[in-house]
């Protein structure tokens, strides 16, 4: 286990690492109402599609541990208000409606005589996503540092650690996995603009994790693909269209990009519940566009007049083809990707249809 | 004319637009000595290939306009170390030795009976050049707007402006020339990090030409490639190689590469006296690795512990392949580059030859 926690469930809340803090502060929040949980999500104080998924997932137990219900009929509608207001706190991961779905089609299928049984249904399922999250996060890991030469140098995109998980990470899980096997990994940290997910989250990941890594600024990528030899790519991803395109943080498109243009590797960690069957493609997929303030202010300095435009697309579309490979906890998936896809997808939604009986 | 001036001779001392100001304060500040105007041009105070070289040019005069000397001898003397002192203030742009180099050329060729006589040759040097510097721009400008379509979406790197130059600016000059026109052009700005020239300097100038334009991240530039339509791409440089390599501000190759995979035109606004036929290729240009603290600072924003490891490229290297034109002065040079390189460059000494007769 890491020694920081995105997430903990209390009993009663829901305690976030507030990630908008770091690196300079490490500070937690209690959270006890689905709403407090929407703006924490919205402005990203907890962040990364499986963090947020589990997340939401306890957000549904948040109502029923914190008011006192006079039914259970009461109890349930208020469920299922958390569950229509949490589906819209952020549009581009799927997980976060992957997870909503799932606790809530475990909950309309039983029959619950008391609130408490209620509240421990909704908590029992919330601890297995977060459970299955860290065995998915170290299968990926595992799955993907067969990837990783005994000596490399990779470029990291945004932040895929535990600050994005329940645990362990998916991308930087890879990472950390070939650096646990002993393996000599230097990493490019990519800083991510324009919420610095790199130089904020994964440096300061990183440095716990005592591997060895160095910042640069998005757009020096391909001069360090020209200069340095990277042996890699590894990134994360919000969503996996049906043909392997993919939804992750922006830049990671450009990203791609460079990495074909030098024959660099370019692998993406995506756990099963970020594939998103329904998306025949990633021209299907919502791309979030967030405030001009993340582009125009730097923490308290303001960069240029508030009245410029911006546009602010949080995340970007790699198409399958930039892909070198897909790292599921099941396994790597290669190109083609839609056969796969839908095989491993498959078998995920009848592995969990048998855990929900 | 341009109302705000990057750099203004006033007969004894050199005004610069301090452009770390900007956009929110307009501070113009009066250079008296080279060893303050090498400090403006290391911090960046005054920027741009083109102006930085005539800076320089005039950063000669300043020792002959402020001082007594004793006679044309010491005042040389004094000019020469100049010249010395000046050369390294940056390493990457050819410009800022081309121009020392010219105006020292005449210097070296002439006889002074008086210190008055050197300081009238050292000014008259240094306003043919901020003169030529103007017509060159306003010939790419001419040149390049043709290869703008009537209506036009643009992604302008970096700042190439008015401000970069003496007045005008090359490839914000093409842009400027085509919007004259009545062509309906609107322009994406990368932010360009780390230095944010950009948001700040390349936003600011396309505010007070009244030119549409929208501020992103360099790491969405890909995406807007794919979601928007771009028609072209237009940048500056600091340097090309005699095959047709550019160097220019860091994440114009990741851009290049971008534009390549999207079939948009890449087009280098490259006076000729950014031309260096003395490197062979991009692989001989000098790249300046700046201070960690443009990467880890955002104005007063401490972004992560300056202890985390940063590498801060100012440029790379873009190779001609990626390039689709190179926009000079004298027309529009299409690969392969090399023999009209040096065509167009040997006509240029040439005139420059005749000049100082």
């Amino acid at each position: 286990m890491t020694e920081y926690h995105s997430l903990q469930w209390t009993g009663d809340s829901l305690v976030l690492l507030d990630q908008r803090l770091l690196p300079h502060t490490v500070k937690y929040v209690d959270i006890r109402s689905y709403q407090e949980l929407a703006e924490a999500i919205k402005t990203m104080m907890v962040r990364g599609a499986p963090a947020i998924g589990v997340a939401a997932a306890y957000g549904l137990a948040l109502p029923v541990a914190n008011i006192e219900f006079a039914d259970i009929d009461s109890a349930l509608a208020e469920v299922r208000r958390a569950a229509a207001y949490l589906r819209v706190s952020r549009p581009t991961a799927v997980n976060l409606h992957w997870a909503i779905e799932r606790v809530m089609t475990r909950v309309e299928n039983l029959v619950f005589r008391t609130v408490h049984e209620l509240e421990n249904a909704l908590v029992d399922e919330a601890n297995a996503m977060a459970s299955e999250d860290v065995q998915t996060n170290r299968a990926i890991g595992k799955f993907g540092a067969d990837l990783v030469p005994e000596t490399a140098t990779v470029i990291h995109h945004c932040n895929t650690g535990a600050l994005g998980t329940v645990d362990y990470g998916t991308a930087l899980g890879v990472i950390r996995t070939a650096h646990e096997q002993g393996k000599k990994v230097r990493v490019f940290v990519d800083e991510t603009r324009p919420r610095l997910q790199g130089s904020r989250l994964t440096a300061w990941e990183l440095t716990q994790l005592q591997i060895p890594f160095t910042v640069i600024v998005d757009g020096a990528a391909a001069y360090m693909m020209k200069t340095e030899g990277v042996d890699l790519c590894v990134v994360g991803c919000d969503r996996v269209a049906a043909n392997g395109d993919v939804a992750n943080k922006i830049g990671t498109y450009h990203l791609a990009l460079a990495a074909y243009a030098h024959g660099v590797p370019f692998y993406v960690a995506a756990p099963l519940s970020t594939v998103d069957l329904t998306r025949l493609s990633g021209e299907e997929i919502e791309i979030e566009e967030r405030a001009a303030k993340e582009v125009n202010h730097m923490g308290e300095t303001c960069v240029m007049p508030e009245t410029y435009p911006v546009r602010n697309p949080a995340f970007d579309v790699t198409p399958a083809k930039f892909i070198t490979g897909l790292i599921t906890e099941k396994g790597i998936i290669y190109p083609p990707f839609d056969d796969a896809l839908k095989r491993f997808k498959e078998s995920q939604v009848h592995m969990h249809g048998e855990d929900n009986q």
